[in-house]
């Protein structure tokens, strides 16, 4: 039953072999690995904005030098990740870069952060849909937490179907999300051409009284959060089809390219159209409203930025389980994130991913302004340690034209660093938890670590020394009864070895000599052993006699304990059977050293 | 951890032999096994009140007949009873009583429609002791539901500590309770000799209008509910020290005495002083009221109310683990009802009602007055029953004296007879769930006895034919790799038999390659057999390699599986191991005919 429904919710399993199929050409790997870069369209002008606003409706103009500043920034991230693509064809996320050229502790704190970076797109990402569907539906406002949630389970189970196939789900999306703003992007300067700005915009360069440096910063770095995303493509090359690294190259600056001209575009036309953030309708939705109205355009507009926002979720479900994995792979994460599900992905992370993020969903109730900054210092971080990896990897390996490479990724190094101090700066009340979280997950990877270690030692054996070694054999049988389970067990027994016990635990004297005579009669070749319990516990002397067994022979023999099992036919029957079977093997486990051998008798009614 | 916070909560593990020590004497008894019965005047006269109301002020005065004629329901149940207690010594409770002379069928239903009363005495005893409360402290109103849960939790608590504890702890608060409400009956009848009636009392004999004989029925079976709690000492006389029989009767007729002359008291005084219901005021606060004002004595008197109220649940706690014992042992409910817990006290039992109990006061909102009529149809029917079968008793064996007593049995079966109809008749719509409900359980009780008779003639042997039977013995080892735990398990197969085989399970040609090499470099001397998986599953070859060797050996071997299991240090080491052997024992159990043996590795860091 339930392996039916799992089938039908994931798909049939598929062969290892087939996993070459599942591999991702330019256009596809655009689609499921871009979406969360592109959609970052959708808020990040409204944060540059929402900070601008405090300073007054004259500071407006500056969100557009300071989207130029987020543009130029763009470039540097592009060029630094091309070469990072080219360095590490097998997958150059920031974990492995950091870790190779910087040490297994600042590549951790790489990977670290990345992981709850995933989390939080998750996060962000299905709440700014929300965003998205509520401002074309006010009255949908109550529900935000709820449509974010049911996103995620969508999301989850997609990604547990497999890559392709999610990849065909969602190219459509995402190429419509650009088709889309690219028309309102070209039917609002049109429109302003024709009409002009809205009268109370400032002209650029006005004077503005109460801006600060702060202030501009904070705005700066608000923008930035336009540029998360960017890394999914040099963490996920092992999935595109050969040649590999040239492709992702082409696929990162195609996408660089689409994703600067949609942002500054949005950022002029909220500007000349005087427009102002608003908790109940997002900086698009008030563009698109702007420009169309709320007509159709207006709507199948606020649908695609929904549908790509829910998707942009979906670059982390392709990012998260691959981290994981090299995670697993190096000991650090545990041996679940290695493992393919029936479907090739790895289902585990793409469980956990989904669970995580729809906690912090709840957390924050859907509350976008809240996780942005989060969001954004989880990302900062790995660029920088990233581009730090890159520029010592120069200078150790010092290829041709190495200097040049250096001089890119030594300015993608200081620029991101500065960002993620001004994050830290002008947002600490925001960002202070990534201070505790981090160190808590780097300890937790070392203290998996450090257990497999210990495990793998302890394990090792000589092949040349260590060989099986035969001793001799003790079976105790503990039985309630004369039954047929009990003749079954014996016979078991006896075919092993001659030294069986069978223990029976009497309450009381009359108890104990109806079973004596009992046995006698029976005379099944095996010695009857009677205890007896003051306590109605059969447990406690069971553990006692096998106890002494263990102390008189475990020198010279392997204790065994039979346990006969009743399987009942109907799950419910279950329920009619004392579990003193499952109570003492759960016993003899934890505490002694024998081996539990079950003997299941399968009930036919 | 846990096993210390159960020592504190329910105290030290008592011997089987201690359990003499648990017997009641009769004072301790009435506490016990009275509680119910005598806290019921709480509410009895208020119910046939919120009836009477209905036809108006004048209708008040029937109060006082209808009191009387409950109060002669009272004496002819008090005499039936304690003809039972002398022909059932070993416990004589509804069910036992009807299955003996009525059947199997008849006991059951008797024994079921008793579990549901039980479950409802402590819902509607939790509730109404919260009404109690809130009657007092009206800012209290609110908590109704979590005060009543808090009380069943701390009853639930005690019971699993133990009878005689318990019946310390209650004994108190009971014998309080029945001095408070004599001196403010006695007290109360004084002020009214002194200053007389209330000025809008209708005097008695009064014609009024509009009262029809449906609501005088209906407000005699609602004061019929002032009896429910008079059959507990029948059910419980092995509790009793000895000579339990005629120690039980007297309680029972001590109890009888005190109850009738507590709710004559109280009906008459509220008639008195003209009380009418009122839903934030229980009819005892508002004569208290009257009679002392809001003072201490007052405050003593809500109090201890509160309190027997509170412990009438407990009533319902000596009984129902009781009678689920008593069904249990007759195989109609599961085993796990005969097992008594670590204070001798049946603790499955305790917990279920408790439970249960917790469950139908979320479900009614701690709502007395929709609970009372289905928990008095719950009681009426087992009286009936069991007055039924001791009229069939009499006849059967007459006894000397067998006909006045069949005289008593029948008196009473018709009244209760009686009751019970009129309740189906009056308030059909708060009792039709009964109808559905208790078929229900009758049809689980056969069930559950169908499964246990199947499963005894399944396992019955013959003990002069059917003995232990030797087979050879194959045993498969499922190895990952070469370690000290596979060298261990090999170890212990090859003491057992010659016969064994390791098998690996390969992803790819590389990797079955590796593994036969090292295989061979090892040489344990046992064959080692490698499958290849296309799927990424260990289990399915696995099992598939076993239905082979099932279908070629089984006849003349037994074949065993053995699954090496780590045993980590801590619990969280846990999620760091993959749990294949854990799948693989499940799929085992459930499919197929094979002893599944395991061998613990206990983890040293």
């Amino acid at each position: 039953m339930v392996s039916r429904f799992k089938r039908i919710l994931i798909g049939r399993p598929m062969k290892s072999s087939e996993i070459e199929g599942e591999k991702l050409s330019k256009l596809k790997a655009l689609a499921v690995l871009s979406s969360d870069a592109l959609s970052s369209v959708a808020y990040g002008t409204e944060q540059i904005l929402l900070v601008l606003m405090v300073a007054g409706l004259a500071a407006v103009w500056y969100s557009i030098p300071i989207s130029i500043a987020v543009l130029g920034l763009l470039l540097v991230l592009i060029l630094s990740y091309r070469q990072t693509i080219f360095s590490y064809p097998a997958g150059g996320g920031a974990y492995i870069v950091a870790k190779d050229n910087l040490g297994v502790s600042t590549g951790l704190l790489a990977g670290g952060s990345l992981l709850v970076d995933y989390i939080l797109t998750v996060a962000v990402s299905t709440s700014a849909g929300t965003d998205a569907i509520t401002s074309a539906f006010p009255s949908l406002h109550d529900h935000r937490v709820s449509i974010a949630l049911v996103m995620i389970v969508i999301l989850t189970i997609i990604n547990l179907r497999g890559i392709t196939e999610s990849a065909s789900v969602l190219a459509m999306p995402v190429y419509l999300f650009v088709i889309a703003i690219f028309i309102l992007i070209i039917s609002g300067v049109v429109k302003f051409m024709a009409g002009g700005a809205h009268a109370a915009v400032p002209e650029l360069g006005t004077t503005v009284s109460n801006i600060s440096l702060f202030l501009l910063l904070k705005a700066f770095s608000s923008g930035c959060s336009a540029l998360t995303g960017v890394e999914a493509m040099s963490n996920a090359i092992p999935n595109f089809k050969q040649p590999a690294e040239r492709n992702a190259a082409k696929t990162l600056i195609m996408m660089g390219t689409i994703l600067g001209a949609m942002f500054i575009g949005i950022s002029l036309l909220a500007y000349w159209y005087g427009i102002m953030p608003n908790e109940k309708e997002t900086v698009v939705s008030q563009i698109a409203n702007a420009t169309f109205g709320r007509g159709v355009v207006y709507y199948i507009i606020q649908g695609v930025t929904a549908l790509i926002l829910f998707l942009a979720a979906n670059t982390a479900y392709a990012a998260f389980p691959l981290l994981a994995f090299m995670l697993a792979k190096d000991k650090y994460m545990p041996n679940m994130f290695m493992a393919r599900g029936d479907r090739l992905g790895f289902s585990n992370g793409i469980i956990i991913l989904g669970v995580l993020s729809a906690m912090l969903v709840i957390a924050f109730h859907g509350n976008t302004e809240n996780l942005i900054p989060l969001y954004a210092v989880g990302v900062f971080i790995p660029f920088t340690l990233s581009q730090l990896g890159m520029m010592v990897r120069w200078f150790k390996l010092k290829p041709s034209g190495w200097k040049t490479r250096l001089i890119i990724n030594t300015i993608g190094m200081l620029t991101t660093l500065a960002i993620t101090l001004i994050f830290i700066f002008t947002k600490f009340s925001h960002v202070w938890m990534v201070f505790i979280f981090l160190p808590l997950v780097i300890m937790l990877f070392y203290g998996i670590h450090r257990h497999y270690m210990n495990m793998a030692n302890e394990l090792r054996i000589n092949l040349t020394e260590d060989k099986p070694v035969i001793k001799g054999s003790t079976i105790v049988v503990p039985i309630a009864g004369i039954t047929r389970v009990v003749n079954h067990s014996l016979s078991y027994a006896k075919s092993l070895t001659d030294n069986v016990v069978a223990v029976y635990v009497g309450f009381d004297d009359e108890d104990i000599e109806r079973m004596d005579k009992k046995w006698e009669e029976w005379n099944p070749g095996v010695r009857l052993i009677v205890l007896r319990s003051s306590y109605r516990s059969i447990i406690r002397p069971l553990m006692r006699f096998i106890d002494t067994i263990e102390w008189k022979t475990s020198e010279t023999d392997h204790i065994t304990v039979l346990i006969p099992q009743f399987i009942t036919k109907h799950w419910w029957h279950y329920f009619l059977h004392n579990q003193t079977s499952l109570m003492l093997r759960a016993y003899l486990y934890a505490q002694k050293d024998v081996v539990i051998a079950t003997v299941p008798y399968h009930l036919r009614k």
